[in-house]
Protein backbone atom coordinates (compact mmCIF):
# COMPACT_ATOMS: atom_id res chain seq x y z
CA UNK A 1 0.00 0.00 0.00
CA UNK A 2 1.39 3.42 -0.94
CA UNK A 3 2.01 6.02 1.73
CA UNK A 4 -0.45 8.19 0.63
CA UNK A 5 -3.11 5.67 0.21
CA UNK A 6 -2.56 4.59 4.41
CA UNK A 7 -2.95 8.54 4.91
CA UNK A 8 -6.01 8.50 3.30
CA UNK A 9 -7.29 5.80 5.22
CA UNK A 10 -6.12 7.85 8.41
CA UNK A 11 -7.99 10.76 7.41
CA UNK A 12 -11.10 8.34 6.60
CA UNK A 13 -10.92 6.93 9.96
CA UNK A 14 -10.91 10.21 11.48
CA UNK A 15 -14.06 11.51 9.53
CA UNK A 16 -15.42 8.56 10.59
CA UNK A 17 -15.08 9.24 14.59
CA UNK A 18 -16.24 12.84 14.38
CA UNK A 19 -19.00 11.84 12.07
CA UNK A 20 -20.14 9.46 15.19
CA UNK A 21 -18.85 12.67 17.90
CA UNK A 22 -21.89 14.70 17.66
CA UNK A 23 -21.16 18.00 18.80
CA UNK A 24 -19.43 16.95 22.07
CA UNK A 25 -16.04 18.84 20.79
CA UNK A 26 -18.29 22.44 21.27
CA UNK A 27 -17.49 23.38 24.46
CA UNK A 28 -19.57 26.51 26.57
CA UNK A 29 -20.41 27.58 30.19
CA UNK A 30 -23.90 27.37 32.40
CA UNK A 31 -23.69 30.33 34.41
CA UNK A 32 -23.13 28.46 37.26
CA UNK A 33 -19.43 27.40 35.55
CA UNK A 34 -20.42 24.16 34.17
CA UNK A 35 -18.61 23.17 30.81
CA UNK A 36 -21.18 22.04 28.70
CA UNK A 37 -21.49 21.47 24.89
CA UNK A 38 -23.86 22.89 22.68
CA UNK A 39 -25.38 19.56 22.92
CA UNK A 40 -25.92 19.39 26.37
CA UNK A 41 -27.64 22.50 26.00
CA UNK A 42 -29.72 21.95 23.66
CA UNK A 43 -30.86 18.60 25.40
CA UNK A 44 -31.01 19.89 28.73
CA UNK A 45 -33.71 22.34 26.97
CA UNK A 46 -35.90 19.86 25.54
CA UNK A 47 -36.14 17.70 28.07
CA UNK A 48 -36.86 20.57 30.40
CA UNK A 49 -39.65 21.64 28.01
CA UNK A 50 -41.02 17.66 28.02
CA UNK A 51 -40.90 17.87 31.63
CA UNK A 52 -43.04 20.94 31.65
CA UNK A 53 -40.35 22.58 34.00
CA UNK A 54 -39.79 25.03 30.76
CA UNK A 55 -43.51 26.49 29.95
CA UNK A 56 -44.76 29.30 27.51
CA UNK A 57 -41.43 29.50 25.33
CA UNK A 58 -42.39 31.63 21.98
CA UNK A 59 -39.48 30.08 20.13
CA UNK A 60 -37.39 26.91 20.25
CA UNK A 61 -33.39 29.03 21.12
CA UNK A 62 -31.99 30.10 18.11
CA UNK A 63 -28.75 27.93 18.89
CA UNK A 64 -30.78 24.69 19.28
CA UNK A 65 -32.75 24.74 15.69
CA UNK A 66 -30.73 22.59 14.45
CA UNK A 67 -30.85 20.05 17.18
CA UNK A 68 -34.50 20.23 17.43
CA UNK A 69 -34.68 19.77 13.44
CA UNK A 70 -32.53 16.81 14.04
CA UNK A 71 -34.39 15.51 16.83
CA UNK A 72 -38.06 15.51 15.17
CA UNK A 73 -36.52 13.48 12.44
CA UNK A 74 -34.65 11.13 14.07
CA UNK A 75 -35.28 7.61 14.93
CA UNK A 76 -35.17 8.45 18.50
CA UNK A 77 -38.22 10.64 18.11
CA UNK A 78 -39.99 7.59 16.90
CA UNK A 79 -38.78 5.46 19.66
CA UNK A 80 -39.81 8.00 22.65
CA UNK A 81 -43.52 8.62 20.37
CA UNK A 82 -43.58 4.85 20.19
CA UNK A 83 -42.72 3.77 23.83
CA UNK A 84 -45.23 6.50 25.19
CA UNK A 85 -48.14 4.78 23.08
CA UNK A 86 -46.73 1.41 24.37
CA UNK A 87 -47.54 2.62 27.52
CA UNK A 88 -51.02 3.62 26.92
CA UNK A 89 -51.38 -0.03 25.69
CA UNK A 90 -50.39 -1.38 29.00
CA UNK A 91 -52.47 0.85 30.61
CA UNK A 92 -55.36 0.04 28.78
CA UNK A 93 -54.69 -3.91 28.62
CA UNK A 94 -54.42 -3.64 32.68
CA UNK A 95 -56.16 -1.32 34.08
CA UNK A 96 -59.36 -0.19 33.08
CA UNK A 97 -62.12 -2.65 33.22
CA UNK A 98 -64.67 -1.26 30.38
CA UNK A 99 -68.05 -1.75 30.31
CA UNK A 100 -69.05 -1.81 26.47
CA UNK A 101 -71.67 0.00 27.21
CA UNK A 102 -70.96 2.70 23.85
CA UNK A 103 -69.88 5.17 26.79
CA UNK A 104 -65.87 3.68 26.96
CA UNK A 105 -63.84 6.63 24.95
CA UNK A 106 -60.68 8.06 24.63
CA UNK A 107 -59.29 11.56 23.50
CA UNK A 108 -56.51 12.14 21.27
CA UNK A 109 -55.08 15.44 20.32
CA UNK A 110 -54.74 16.12 16.68
CA UNK A 111 -51.40 18.43 15.14
CA UNK A 112 -48.34 16.23 16.64
CA UNK A 113 -50.21 13.42 17.77
CA UNK A 114 -52.34 11.46 14.82
CA UNK A 115 -50.96 14.20 12.32
CA UNK A 116 -47.25 15.17 11.92
CA UNK A 117 -46.51 18.92 11.39
CA UNK A 118 -42.48 18.11 11.04
CA UNK A 119 -42.92 19.11 7.74
CA UNK A 120 -43.95 22.36 8.03
CA UNK A 121 -41.71 22.80 11.24
CA UNK A 122 -38.79 21.65 9.33
CA UNK A 123 -39.39 23.86 5.94
CA UNK A 124 -40.96 26.95 7.19
CA UNK A 125 -40.71 27.63 10.81
CA UNK A 126 -36.92 26.74 11.04
CA UNK A 127 -35.66 30.44 11.38
CA UNK A 128 -36.62 31.44 15.63
CA UNK A 129 -39.39 32.76 14.56
CA UNK A 130 -42.76 32.57 16.24
CA UNK A 131 -45.28 30.30 15.27
CA UNK A 132 -47.17 32.08 12.26
CA UNK A 133 -51.27 30.81 12.60
CA UNK A 134 -51.66 32.05 8.79
CA UNK A 135 -48.94 29.95 7.24
CA UNK A 136 -49.62 26.94 9.33
CA UNK A 137 -52.96 27.20 8.93
CA UNK A 138 -52.28 27.60 5.31
CA UNK A 139 -49.85 24.29 5.30
CA UNK A 140 -52.88 22.39 7.27
CA UNK A 141 -55.73 23.63 4.90
CA UNK A 142 -53.39 21.74 2.10
CA UNK A 143 -54.08 18.44 3.58
CA UNK A 144 -50.86 16.79 3.05
CA UNK A 145 -49.84 16.29 6.49
CA UNK A 146 -48.29 12.86 7.02
CA UNK A 147 -49.70 10.37 9.88
CA UNK A 148 -47.60 9.22 13.11
CA UNK A 149 -47.08 5.98 12.05
CA UNK A 150 -47.49 4.48 15.80
CA UNK A 151 -50.25 6.48 16.55
CA UNK A 152 -52.32 4.98 13.55
CA UNK A 153 -51.44 1.87 15.13
CA UNK A 154 -52.71 2.97 18.50
CA UNK A 155 -55.93 4.13 16.94
CA UNK A 156 -57.10 1.37 15.52
CA UNK A 157 -55.87 -0.80 18.21
CA UNK A 158 -58.10 1.39 20.97
CA UNK A 159 -60.95 1.19 18.09
CA UNK A 160 -61.10 -2.27 17.77
CA UNK A 161 -61.35 -2.62 21.58
CA UNK A 162 -64.85 -1.06 21.37
CA UNK A 163 -63.59 2.59 22.51
CA UNK A 164 -65.60 5.73 21.48
CA UNK A 165 -62.63 8.09 19.39
CA UNK A 166 -62.93 11.62 20.44
CA UNK A 167 -60.82 14.02 18.29
CA UNK A 168 -60.25 17.67 20.55
CA UNK A 169 -57.74 19.18 18.26
CA UNK A 170 -57.01 23.27 18.76
CA UNK A 171 -57.41 23.39 15.11
CA UNK A 172 -60.29 26.16 13.97
CA UNK A 173 -63.71 25.21 13.00
CA UNK A 174 -62.98 26.13 8.98
CA UNK A 175 -60.59 23.79 8.78
CA UNK A 176 -62.68 20.97 9.13
CA UNK A 177 -63.29 19.14 5.89
CA UNK A 178 -59.41 19.72 4.87
CA UNK A 179 -58.69 18.27 8.44
CA UNK A 180 -61.20 15.16 8.10
CA UNK A 181 -59.45 14.86 4.40
CA UNK A 182 -56.33 14.52 5.60
CA UNK A 183 -56.98 12.31 8.59
CA UNK A 184 -58.92 9.57 6.17
CA UNK A 185 -55.98 9.41 3.46
CA UNK A 186 -53.46 8.77 5.69
CA UNK A 187 -55.51 6.17 7.20
CA UNK A 188 -57.57 7.34 10.53
CA UNK A 189 -61.39 6.99 10.48
CA UNK A 190 -63.92 5.67 12.47
CA UNK A 191 -63.91 8.19 14.99
CA UNK A 192 -67.12 9.01 17.25
CA UNK A 193 -66.27 13.23 16.78
CA UNK A 194 -63.78 15.53 15.88
CA UNK A 195 -64.27 18.48 17.94
CA UNK A 196 -62.43 22.03 16.28
CA UNK A 197 -62.34 25.44 18.13
CA UNK A 198 -65.71 27.50 17.42
CA UNK A 199 -65.27 31.23 17.40
CA UNK A 200 -66.43 31.27 21.15
CA UNK A 201 -63.85 28.53 22.13
CA UNK A 202 -61.22 30.79 20.52
CA UNK A 203 -61.82 33.56 23.95
CA UNK A 204 -60.60 30.90 26.29
CA UNK A 205 -56.81 29.43 26.29
CA UNK A 206 -56.89 26.05 24.63
CA UNK A 207 -56.19 24.16 27.97
CA UNK A 208 -59.92 25.70 29.41
CA UNK A 209 -61.44 24.65 25.51
CA UNK A 210 -60.16 21.16 26.27
CA UNK A 211 -61.22 20.43 29.46
CA UNK A 212 -64.65 21.85 28.65
CA UNK A 213 -64.76 19.53 25.90
CA UNK A 214 -64.15 16.86 28.52
CA UNK A 215 -66.77 18.23 30.51
CA UNK A 216 -69.72 17.73 28.25
CA UNK A 217 -68.40 14.45 27.31
CA UNK A 218 -68.68 13.44 31.00
CA UNK A 219 -71.81 15.00 30.75
CA UNK A 220 -73.03 12.86 28.12
CA UNK A 221 -72.25 9.92 29.94
CA UNK A 222 -69.19 9.37 28.50
CA UNK A 223 -65.74 7.74 30.41
CA UNK A 224 -62.68 9.18 29.43
CA UNK A 225 -60.02 6.41 29.98
CA UNK A 226 -57.53 8.39 28.73
CA UNK A 227 -55.91 11.24 26.64
CA UNK A 228 -52.91 10.93 23.71
CA UNK A 229 -51.74 14.85 23.26
CA UNK A 230 -48.21 15.99 22.66
CA UNK A 231 -48.92 19.48 24.67
CA UNK A 232 -49.62 19.68 28.49
CA UNK A 233 -52.95 21.88 27.27
CA UNK A 234 -54.35 18.69 26.15
CA UNK A 235 -53.66 16.90 29.13
CA UNK A 236 -53.78 19.40 31.86
CA UNK A 237 -56.95 20.87 33.49
CA UNK A 238 -60.21 19.05 35.04
CA UNK A 239 -61.72 17.12 34.62
CA UNK A 240 -59.40 14.92 33.14
CA UNK A 241 -59.01 11.45 32.60
CA UNK A 242 -57.92 8.82 33.96
CA UNK A 243 -54.70 8.33 32.49
CA UNK A 244 -52.47 10.77 30.14
CA UNK A 245 -49.65 10.10 28.16
CA UNK A 246 -47.73 12.95 26.35
CA UNK A 247 -45.66 12.39 23.47
CA UNK A 248 -42.72 14.59 22.65
CA UNK A 249 -42.95 17.70 21.23
CA UNK A 250 -40.14 20.23 21.06
CA UNK A 251 -41.01 22.24 18.58
CA UNK A 252 -43.67 24.91 19.77
CA UNK A 253 -45.78 25.43 22.79
CA UNK A 254 -49.88 25.93 23.38
CA UNK A 255 -51.42 27.03 26.68
CA UNK B 1 7.23 7.50 9.10
CA UNK B 2 7.80 3.84 9.33
CA UNK B 3 4.87 2.30 8.29
CA UNK B 4 3.75 0.24 11.53
CA UNK B 5 3.75 3.79 13.04
CA UNK B 6 1.41 5.02 10.51
CA UNK B 7 -0.82 2.02 10.74
CA UNK B 8 -1.05 2.69 14.63
CA UNK B 9 -2.27 6.59 13.94
CA UNK B 10 -5.01 4.81 11.54
CA UNK B 11 -6.07 2.66 14.46
CA UNK B 12 -5.79 4.69 17.14
CA UNK B 13 -7.77 7.30 14.86
CA UNK B 14 -10.61 4.66 14.84
CA UNK B 15 -10.50 4.02 18.31
CA UNK B 16 -11.19 8.02 18.68
CA UNK B 17 -14.05 7.69 16.54
CA UNK B 18 -15.44 4.40 18.34
CA UNK B 19 -14.93 5.89 21.76
CA UNK B 20 -17.51 9.06 20.93
CA UNK B 21 -19.77 7.10 19.05
CA UNK B 22 -21.39 5.84 22.08
CA UNK B 23 -23.59 2.86 21.53
CA UNK B 24 -24.82 3.61 18.00
CA UNK B 25 -23.33 0.72 16.44
CA UNK B 26 -25.45 -2.12 18.52
CA UNK B 27 -28.65 -2.85 16.73
CA UNK B 28 -32.02 -4.06 18.36
CA UNK B 29 -35.37 -4.04 17.02
CA UNK B 30 -39.01 -2.54 18.73
CA UNK B 31 -41.77 -4.32 18.24
CA UNK B 32 -43.07 -2.58 15.44
CA UNK B 33 -39.56 -3.17 13.86
CA UNK B 34 -37.62 0.16 14.47
CA UNK B 35 -34.17 -0.65 14.27
CA UNK B 36 -32.73 0.94 17.36
CA UNK B 37 -29.62 0.88 19.20
CA UNK B 38 -29.42 0.34 23.24
CA UNK B 39 -28.70 3.82 23.81
CA UNK B 40 -32.07 4.89 21.94
CA UNK B 41 -33.83 2.27 23.75
CA UNK B 42 -32.70 3.48 27.39
CA UNK B 43 -33.16 6.90 26.31
CA UNK B 44 -36.58 6.59 25.32
CA UNK B 45 -37.24 4.64 28.51
CA UNK B 46 -35.66 7.50 31.09
CA UNK B 47 -37.27 10.22 28.89
CA UNK B 48 -40.92 8.43 28.93
CA UNK B 49 -40.16 7.81 33.30
CA UNK B 50 -39.57 11.63 33.42
CA UNK B 51 -42.43 12.84 31.19
CA UNK B 52 -44.46 9.98 33.63
CA UNK B 53 -45.81 8.04 30.78
CA UNK B 54 -43.74 5.52 32.17
CA UNK B 55 -45.23 4.76 36.32
CA UNK B 56 -44.35 2.58 39.48
CA UNK B 57 -41.39 1.13 38.06
CA UNK B 58 -39.99 -1.37 40.49
CA UNK B 59 -36.32 -1.22 38.79
CA UNK B 60 -34.61 0.11 36.04
CA UNK B 61 -34.68 -2.65 33.33
CA UNK B 62 -31.20 -4.18 33.27
CA UNK B 63 -30.02 -3.03 30.25
CA UNK B 64 -29.65 0.07 30.90
CA UNK B 65 -28.47 0.03 34.06
CA UNK B 66 -25.26 1.13 32.54
CA UNK B 67 -26.65 3.58 30.89
CA UNK B 68 -28.85 4.89 33.85
CA UNK B 69 -25.41 4.79 35.96
CA UNK B 70 -23.33 6.82 33.28
CA UNK B 71 -26.35 9.28 32.96
CA UNK B 72 -26.90 9.84 36.89
CA UNK B 73 -23.19 10.74 36.57
CA UNK B 74 -22.54 12.43 33.54
CA UNK B 75 -22.51 16.41 32.76
CA UNK B 76 -26.03 15.58 31.15
CA UNK B 77 -27.64 14.96 34.67
CA UNK B 78 -26.04 18.37 36.14
CA UNK B 79 -26.87 20.38 33.03
CA UNK B 80 -30.41 19.18 33.35
CA UNK B 81 -30.94 19.58 36.67
CA UNK B 82 -29.29 23.21 36.84
CA UNK B 83 -32.07 24.28 33.99
CA UNK B 84 -34.98 22.63 36.01
CA UNK B 85 -33.63 24.61 39.04
CA UNK B 86 -33.07 27.86 36.83
CA UNK B 87 -36.48 27.89 35.53
CA UNK B 88 -37.89 28.10 39.22
CA UNK B 89 -35.91 31.04 39.77
CA UNK B 90 -37.25 32.87 36.87
CA UNK B 91 -40.88 31.80 38.07
CA UNK B 92 -39.86 33.26 41.13
CA UNK B 93 -38.35 36.64 39.99
CA UNK B 94 -41.49 36.82 37.41
CA UNK B 95 -44.39 35.60 38.22
CA UNK B 96 -44.66 35.95 42.77
CA UNK B 97 -45.89 38.80 44.51
CA UNK B 98 -44.47 37.81 47.51
CA UNK B 99 -45.81 39.16 50.72
CA UNK B 100 -42.76 39.07 53.21
CA UNK B 101 -45.32 38.60 55.81
CA UNK B 102 -43.30 35.28 57.00
CA UNK B 103 -45.76 33.12 55.19
CA UNK B 104 -44.48 33.03 52.18
CA UNK B 105 -43.11 29.03 51.25
CA UNK B 106 -41.30 27.50 49.10
CA UNK B 107 -41.55 22.79 49.43
CA UNK B 108 -37.93 20.91 48.59
CA UNK B 109 -38.00 17.34 48.81
CA UNK B 110 -34.92 16.04 50.14
CA UNK B 111 -33.51 12.46 48.50
CA UNK B 112 -31.81 13.39 45.14
CA UNK B 113 -33.27 17.09 45.44
CA UNK B 114 -31.15 18.38 47.95
CA UNK B 115 -29.09 15.16 49.28
CA UNK B 116 -27.66 12.89 46.39
CA UNK B 117 -28.74 9.12 46.88
CA UNK B 118 -26.38 8.87 43.43
CA UNK B 119 -23.45 7.14 45.84
CA UNK B 120 -25.41 4.52 47.11
CA UNK B 121 -27.56 3.97 43.78
CA UNK B 122 -23.94 2.82 42.03
CA UNK B 123 -22.58 1.18 44.74
CA UNK B 124 -25.55 -0.75 46.01
CA UNK B 125 -28.44 -1.01 43.71
CA UNK B 126 -26.96 -1.53 40.66
CA UNK B 127 -27.89 -5.11 39.86
CA UNK B 128 -31.18 -4.89 38.56
CA UNK B 129 -32.71 -5.15 42.16
CA UNK B 130 -35.49 -3.65 43.72
CA UNK B 131 -35.13 -0.68 45.92
CA UNK B 132 -34.03 -2.62 49.69
CA UNK B 133 -35.42 -0.01 52.11
CA UNK B 134 -33.50 -1.40 55.08
CA UNK B 135 -29.94 -1.46 53.26
CA UNK B 136 -30.87 2.47 51.82
CA UNK B 137 -32.00 4.02 55.03
CA UNK B 138 -28.95 2.34 56.66
CA UNK B 139 -27.08 4.61 54.25
CA UNK B 140 -29.05 7.42 54.56
CA UNK B 141 -28.66 6.99 58.30
CA UNK B 142 -24.84 7.69 57.89
CA UNK B 143 -25.16 11.16 57.04
CA UNK B 144 -22.68 10.69 54.13
CA UNK B 145 -25.18 12.46 51.05
CA UNK B 146 -23.23 14.62 49.34
CA UNK B 147 -25.23 17.87 48.37
CA UNK B 148 -26.80 18.75 44.93
CA UNK B 149 -24.88 21.69 44.20
CA UNK B 150 -26.80 23.70 42.53
CA UNK B 151 -29.77 22.95 44.43
CA UNK B 152 -27.94 24.13 47.12
CA UNK B 153 -27.62 27.45 45.43
CA UNK B 154 -31.05 27.68 45.24
CA UNK B 155 -31.92 26.73 48.29
CA UNK B 156 -29.60 29.76 49.60
CA UNK B 157 -31.04 32.05 47.10
CA UNK B 158 -34.62 31.36 47.99
CA UNK B 159 -33.88 31.75 51.56
CA UNK B 160 -32.52 35.41 50.61
CA UNK B 161 -35.48 35.88 49.33
CA UNK B 162 -37.30 35.92 53.04
CA UNK B 163 -39.35 32.40 51.88
CA UNK B 164 -39.70 30.13 54.53
CA UNK B 165 -38.10 26.27 53.46
CA UNK B 166 -40.30 23.37 54.62
CA UNK B 167 -38.43 20.42 53.20
CA UNK B 168 -40.76 17.58 52.88
CA UNK B 169 -39.52 14.25 52.94
CA UNK B 170 -40.87 10.45 52.95
CA UNK B 171 -37.76 9.70 54.97
CA UNK B 172 -39.19 8.28 58.13
CA UNK B 173 -38.92 10.01 61.55
CA UNK B 174 -36.23 8.02 63.10
CA UNK B 175 -33.82 9.33 60.70
CA UNK B 176 -34.37 12.60 62.12
CA UNK B 177 -31.25 13.47 63.41
CA UNK B 178 -29.48 11.75 61.19
CA UNK B 179 -30.75 14.00 58.11
CA UNK B 180 -30.49 17.40 60.19
CA UNK B 181 -26.52 16.53 60.63
CA UNK B 182 -26.00 14.84 56.65
CA UNK B 183 -28.44 18.48 55.61
CA UNK B 184 -26.52 20.81 57.85
CA UNK B 185 -23.07 19.25 57.18
CA UNK B 186 -23.34 19.72 53.55
CA UNK B 187 -24.16 23.29 54.07
CA UNK B 188 -28.33 23.42 54.06
CA UNK B 189 -29.11 25.51 57.19
CA UNK B 190 -32.15 27.83 58.08
CA UNK B 191 -35.26 25.82 57.04
CA UNK B 192 -38.01 26.80 58.97
CA UNK B 193 -39.52 22.78 58.99
CA UNK B 194 -38.26 19.33 58.35
CA UNK B 195 -40.87 17.07 57.95
CA UNK B 196 -40.91 13.55 58.19
CA UNK B 197 -43.04 10.46 57.87
CA UNK B 198 -44.45 9.30 60.83
CA UNK B 199 -45.63 6.00 61.62
CA UNK B 200 -49.27 6.97 60.63
CA UNK B 201 -47.82 8.92 58.26
CA UNK B 202 -46.51 5.26 56.66
CA UNK B 203 -50.89 3.83 56.34
CA UNK B 204 -50.94 6.37 53.23
CA UNK B 205 -48.93 6.72 50.18
CA UNK B 206 -46.12 8.88 49.19
CA UNK B 207 -48.29 11.41 47.09
CA UNK B 208 -50.89 11.34 49.76
CA UNK B 209 -48.59 11.57 52.64
CA UNK B 210 -46.92 14.84 51.08
CA UNK B 211 -50.25 16.65 49.91
CA UNK B 212 -51.53 15.82 53.31
CA UNK B 213 -48.86 17.99 54.39
CA UNK B 214 -49.56 20.76 52.19
CA UNK B 215 -52.74 20.52 53.47
CA UNK B 216 -51.16 21.60 57.04
CA UNK B 217 -49.35 24.20 55.80
CA UNK B 218 -52.17 26.24 54.01
CA UNK B 219 -54.00 26.06 56.71
CA UNK B 220 -51.73 27.51 58.71
CA UNK B 221 -51.55 30.35 56.16
CA UNK B 222 -48.55 29.77 54.59
CA UNK B 223 -48.71 30.89 50.66
CA UNK B 224 -46.85 27.44 48.81
CA UNK B 225 -44.93 29.20 45.74
CA UNK B 226 -43.42 26.31 44.54
CA UNK B 227 -42.05 22.80 45.02
CA UNK B 228 -38.91 21.49 43.78
CA UNK B 229 -38.54 17.63 43.59
CA UNK B 230 -37.46 14.73 41.61
CA UNK B 231 -40.63 12.73 41.90
CA UNK B 232 -44.36 12.94 41.11
CA UNK B 233 -45.79 11.66 44.17
CA UNK B 234 -43.53 15.35 45.72
CA UNK B 235 -45.35 17.54 43.09
CA UNK B 236 -49.14 16.10 42.19
CA UNK B 237 -51.94 15.71 44.32
CA UNK B 238 -54.28 18.49 45.80
CA UNK B 239 -53.81 20.93 47.29
CA UNK B 240 -50.34 21.71 44.95
CA UNK B 241 -48.23 25.12 44.87
CA UNK B 242 -48.64 27.70 41.93
CA UNK B 243 -46.04 25.71 40.18
CA UNK B 244 -44.07 22.68 40.72
CA UNK B 245 -40.58 21.34 39.19
CA UNK B 246 -39.39 18.37 38.46
CA UNK B 247 -35.59 17.09 38.94
CA UNK B 248 -34.66 14.02 36.77
CA UNK B 249 -34.74 10.74 38.71
CA UNK B 250 -34.09 7.49 36.35
CA UNK B 251 -33.31 6.01 39.08
CA UNK B 252 -35.98 4.85 41.64
CA UNK B 253 -40.18 5.49 41.77
CA UNK B 254 -41.79 6.51 44.79
CA UNK B 255 -45.45 6.47 44.31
Amino acid sequence: MARSQILLLCFLSLCIGLAFADWNILNQRTKNGLKISLKNYCESWRMNVEIHNIRQFEVVPEECEDYIVKYVTSTQYKVDSERALDESLVYLSTSCSLKKDGRDAWIFDVDDTLLSNVPYYKNYHNGGEKLNLTSLEEWQGQGNAPALEYSLKLFNEIKSRGLQIFLVSSRREYLRSDTTDNLMKVGFHGWKSLILRGPEDEQVSVQDYKAGARKKLISQGYRIWGIVGDQYSSIEGLPSAKRTFKLPNPMYYVS
